[in-house]
């Protein structure tokens, strides 16, 4: 068994509200970044699990993300990285 | 002016507390997911801005990090990709 890091990232569907995002969005222009048109807030979890190889790490993060980590009306999830640590 | 879409990462000081990554923890392994040794929770943002380059888009996105979107005292960013729309 080995240590992976894996990084994931939540973030709301696309075509979905996003409050978040439109607040930042907001306090950016009044601080006078006029030039930005849209921001998305998400989640980054890193998360370091034990594996076999880092097949399976990813896999049981997948598992992860939709039993606990994402809500599957709302959001999506993507495995951004797997490394060993 | 191009539209360059900013990933970001904003995650809690390594050595600092990071009560959300440990409820996290927590609740994997409640679920069964014993292998996980430690969780990380941070945000995942993705700002999309007119610039004139690549570089002036992030050093644009940098200073809105320090100026609103990350907190100095307890959080790192770090830009993950600049690419354009």
């Amino acid at each position: 068994m080995t240590l992976f890091r894996v990084s994931v990232h939540i973030v709301p569907r696309k075509g979905l509200l996003d409050p978040q995002g439109k607040a930042v969005t907001d306090a950016l222009h009044t601080l006078g970044f006029s030039a930005v048109a849209d921001v998305h807030v998400g989640r980054h979890l890193i998360i370091e699990t034990q594996a076999t190889d880092a097949k399976a790490a990813e896999a049981s993060v997948k598992e992860m993300c939709s039993r606990l980590l994402a809500n599957p009306v709302t959001e999506d999830y993507e495995i951004e990285a797997v490394k060993p640590v």
